[in-house]
């Protein structure tokens, strides 16, 4: 017998990566991390309307598998991340991701997309839209450690978005370097290639840390850092992994997505869970302060909130829209009687 | 310029909907239903070996969305599943889902899969496990009250595992019997559709309950219920929603699959926290006991747990080797070098 089609009802909308790559130059990747910088801000600016949970992890010896769900009153979304920094050396990705959009009212999907590329976007987009309010006022500099897949999404955010005009890269491994600064070459930034930690952060107003290590490790040490500058701490971000010296966090104003998340997650778990922390909506909606003086030390202590994956979901969503940069995935049972799910299974034989 | 295939690596098997319908018939429905229940066995029998975790939840005014992880030293997996009793009425599913197998030393995923008919399917064949349990020796009849989408998966299961010959349905909507009645002519199964909650139970060793509202409802009320059945309730599976009269389980000796879901989802919530209930797994290991007398009611307080769907995805995942029955989907990035995302990305334009 022919098997009739399924319907509408029955497809999912599957972004692809080749698809995300191609929708990305499509828009223009600074135009892109621009778009999404505004979908998260508008987010976090409505943050008491989400349902929030610490993301639900499941650790191993050599890594972890994480599901980071929200939802607001009209859809739900969820990242399935993993974090294995031994993976690079065998040619895998550290970090690998996929989403789903759904909505609340039938709980069907709306959307499956690939989010490896998108966390990286989201993340650098979270970045420069938390530089945009904290780091000195016209900042031209950023200080790059850690030169990996996250590097140049957070240069070119912080160029899109706040208008640095000079990155400084450092990586303990050199090749990292020459590969982030090839990529940066056509960019428009001026793009210096340092031999330490030391010499990336001089001249720098904002210094982004984003290595892998799944340990304590000491990125910056407390005599490194002059005041006034702003820092964006995005590689500790598990139980046990940690980028800065305590006595840094001591001397900085430290500024969170979700704080029952970063005190398990972030810098802050060297401190007292009671440490005074603010909440990154707040100062966005006006109800808490940023940046008060030019001699403060700013730090964001990133470790990524299903918000900002749910804003991405939801940036994709819209821009798929009448566009070829997706598939329809055959991924939801649909009986023309939706109780007649064992009929409809017999029946394609 | 040619854009290289990307490598298998970035690949993830994909099990839609149509090839789980032509896996399901490839293999045979009886035959899949038995060699489920024989994973989901193997899995209750090393329990222990589990990482557990309730499922997390978002409850909304129409339904819920979960999602339900779990993990051995090898696998990760998590299901994901919606609730929404209103759709039926709409169109929609009541239920779908879908989900995802992975390797935990990488986190890379190793399948994504349809889950709805998967979902009915391992429901079934955990209800005829435990009843091959439970029930009274040489059970011959099982009572159907709700023929909705999963009831006929029931009968098969309960006839593909324990030998029933006969069964009989009974929903408040007579549409849904006839359904059912009309799918399970060919079934070798000797059908009676009733009138009545009370005709269908006449003469049932086995009595199933799966009705689909998102309230308190009393499907069965105690003086319904006669001494040495077995009762299978999986229709209750959120908290406020229960369809058993409190007073059969003071009855009864119940057994769950992992107290702590259990005590918020299923029939239990109308007990005391402390009120003794079994844990399978430990009847299936003959640590604990199951039926010890025939008088006895035994009563599976079915709310469907993450690891049934562990099994299930690693049956799907052992039976497509070599098939047709999936598709590569282009899920993971994978570039060259695992750090160069953005010049993967920059290069596809």
């Amino acid at each position: 017998m022919t098997y009739p089609k399924a319907s509408n009802l029955a497809y999912v909308p599957f972004v692809s990566v080749d698809n995300m790559m191609q929708l990305v130059n499509h828009i223009g990747l600074e135009n892109c991390l621009r778009e999404l910088a505004e979908f998260i801000e508008a987010d976090f600016k409505r943050w008491p309307e989400f349902d929030k949970t610490p993301r639900v992890a499941s650790h191993s010896h050599d890594g972890v598998i994480e599901l980071m769900p929200t939802a607001d009153a009209e859809n739900y979304g969820f990242k399935y991340v993993n974090g294995h920094p031994k993976n690079m050396k065998e040619g895998f990705q550290t970090v690998t991701a996929f989403g789903v959009l759904s909505s609340v009212s039938n709980g069907y999907p709306i959307l499956l997309s690939e989010m490896t590329i998108l966390t990286a976007l989201r993340t650098a987009a979270t970045s420069a839209l938390v530089a945009k309010y904290l780091a000195p006022k016209n900042s031209k500099t950023l200080a790059m450690i850690g030169n990996g897949a996250q590097c140049e999404f957070q240069a070119m955010a912080m160029k899109a978005i706040c208008g640095i005009t000079h990155v400084r890269l450092y990586d303990i491994d050199p090749d990292a370097t020459t590969k982030a600064a090839q990529n940066l070459m056509a960019s428009g930034l001026n793009v210096t290639s340092c031999a330490s930690s030391e010499q990336a952060i001089e001249g720098a107003e904002i210094i982004t840390t984003c290595t892998a290590d799944k340990q304590c490790a000491t990125i910056l040490t407390d005599n490194m850092v002059g005041s006034g500058v702003h820092i964006n701490a995005i590689g500790g971000d598990c139980p046990g992994k940690t980028e800065l010296h305590r006595d840094i966090l001591l001397r900085s104003s430290i500024f969170v997505e979700y704080p029952p998340q970063t005190r398990i997650e972030g810098e802050i778990q060297q401190l007292d869970p009671e440490f005074p922390v603010t909440e990154l909506w707040k100062v966005m909606l006006g109800q808490a302060s940023g940046r008060t003086s030019a001699d403060q030390i700013t730090l964001f202590d990133s470790v990524g909130f299903a918000i900002e994956d749910f804003s991405a979901l939801r940036y994709v969503h819209t821009k798929i829209a009448g566009t070829a940069f997706f598939e329809k995935l055959d991924m939801l049972a649909d009986p023309d009687d939706p109780r007649d799910l064992f009929g409809m299974v017999n029946r394609r034989s």
